[in-house]
């Protein structure tokens, strides 16, 4: 059995081909840039395999629900040239298999959910957080991902702000300060005009970044009562996660009960931002069987 | 057929029974005092019918995972007396049909999920918030309850502070400015040492209010994405609530595509607070036929 996987991001598309048991045969990246030459370039990727199915995560936001007849589309995209784009409609012009269609973090999601199960940590529910350029989430019920309306839009909430960090306006372009607007990649630029990966770890900035990451985590905790918060994106560092576990248990204040925080907030299991392409061959599979 | 409710409350208990068409056909209350005397009363209530089912909707927190050997339990609860209580246990002595076990607020939601859905609204999922002497919501999706590691307590996340606010420190115990600690009904008495009750219209602690409340609609928006947000409890009338709707639209800024505010944010389709016992009718008779 051969399935496909397509990571539609912001910058990069990144297609695979892997089997069953995920493993990974093929991988190719390629700059993602106008709709008709990357999907045209990903179809020409996959004219090589004869895919049994086919998952794709793309970035949003995007329409999910089947009763919509723009199920399948890219729609208002800040993203250049992408606005109503018919993504699968596309894809399906010379791919004839069932697909599945998902955003990009419940792709990674999914994977860090089937990969936890695999290895026997018998969850029910997971949070993808990423925190990179943007910031999104996905989450996984009973193997179901959560929102009907709509999917998910977890990075554009609000947070209560860190008495030193008042006069920050925030980066995002809807909300100014929302958690995206707050804490993704590009606020080093914002705050200290230097990019994240050069800040020193001394830095108090760190504390700031850690005390807005801890609320995401307790509004997804609260909210979802999930099993387990996985954070991805070039933000969170395992020195920033420790951080975000301290304030969390200071502003939790015990009110609930939880798993041990080292393995209820914690980094992707997949390496190399591995996750939403395994999670994409378990949801074509998942097409395949349904 | 003949269901019956209970709708466990800190300050009063509502025993019902009805039948399968939802119709009340007795009630009544009683104050919650021991667990040993209220649930005894309870039973004597009971005694009277020839109940098919129970549904039992309580405040919390409880233990609602079926694989606990303390499910069915009032858990870690402030109420004096009420720590680990094993309710169900309680009722079971005396009461031997099928029993739903669920949070005040999830059989509230329920209810009102179920009306909607009698009234032909269609709705796939559905929050409801109460504001009342605390704060607390449940969330039905696809007719389940949100919550598998537990059930949701989305009265204690945290907002941005309005910046006329600043200074006040929340009642919250656990957690001093939190949502409940912000915009429960004692924060009047906190704030203005008056009740809630007896503040005029025009008050600007309305604003303040409807700030907080409207964040806590978008933390559940774009984390749940819910078809529709109910909001029950003393303190939201249908003025506060239009505030709640003029913030939401501001603090939102089109982000996302939602129905008219007038259908989204709502008040309680049941009236006097009759949710509860609606919803728990609907969970009784749904365990029958499980
Ligand atoms: N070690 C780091 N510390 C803080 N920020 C970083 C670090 N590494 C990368 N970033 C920032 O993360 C963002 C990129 O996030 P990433 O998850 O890698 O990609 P994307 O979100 O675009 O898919 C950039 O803004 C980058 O500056
Ligand atoms: N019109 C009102 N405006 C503001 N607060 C009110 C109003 N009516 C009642 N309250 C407050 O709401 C709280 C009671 O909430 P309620 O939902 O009626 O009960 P409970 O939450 O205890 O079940 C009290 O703190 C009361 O002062
Ligand atoms: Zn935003
Ligand atoms: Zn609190």
């Amino acid at each position: 059995m051969l399935i496909g996987s397509i990571e539609a991001g912001g910058t990069k598309f990144v297609c695979a081909v892997g089997n069953e048991d995920y493993q990974v045969q093929d991988k190719i990246s390629f700059p993602t840039t106008t709709p008709d030459e990357t999907l045209a370039k990903t179809r020409d990727y996959f004219k090589q395999f004869q895919l049994d199915a086919l998952g794709v995560a793309s970035f949003g936001p995007i329409e999910i629900r089947k009763s919509s007849p723009k199920y399948g589309y890219v729609t208002n995209t800040p993203k250049a040239g992408w606005r109503d784009t018919n993504f699968i409609g596309q894809l399906k012009r010379t791919i004839n298999v069932p697909m599945a269609w998902t955003t990009d973090v419940n792709g990674s999601a999914y994977g860090e959910y089937v990969m936890a199960n695999l290895a026997n940590e018998k969850l029910d529910s997971l949070v993808y957080y990423t925190i990179g350029t943007g910031v999104g989430a996905g989450a996984v019920i009973d193997g179901n991902f959560l929102g009907s309306a709509g999917h998910p839009e977890m990075g554009h909430t609000f947070v209560k702000r860190h008495p030193d960090d008042l006069q920050f306006k925030g980066v995002c372009p809807f909300h100014g300060d929302c958690l995206e607007g707050l804490v993704s990649g590009p606020t080093f630029e914002a705050r200290l005009g230097q990019k994240g990966e050069t800040v020193p770890a001394d830095h108090p900035v760190w504390d700031i970044m850690a005390y807005y990451i801890a609320q995401a985590a307790l509004q997804a905790t609260l909210i979802i009562r999930p099993d387990k918060i996985v954070f991805g994106g070039g933000v969170v560092s395992p020195a920033l996660l420790e951080k975000v576990r301290q304030q969390f248990t200071t502003l939790l204040n015990d009110y609930i009960e939880l798993p041990p925080l080292s393995q209820y907030l914690v980094r992707p299991v997949v390496a190399n931002n591995g996750s939403a392409t395994l999670g994409n061959f378990a949801l074509g599979y998942k097409e395949l069987t349904r």
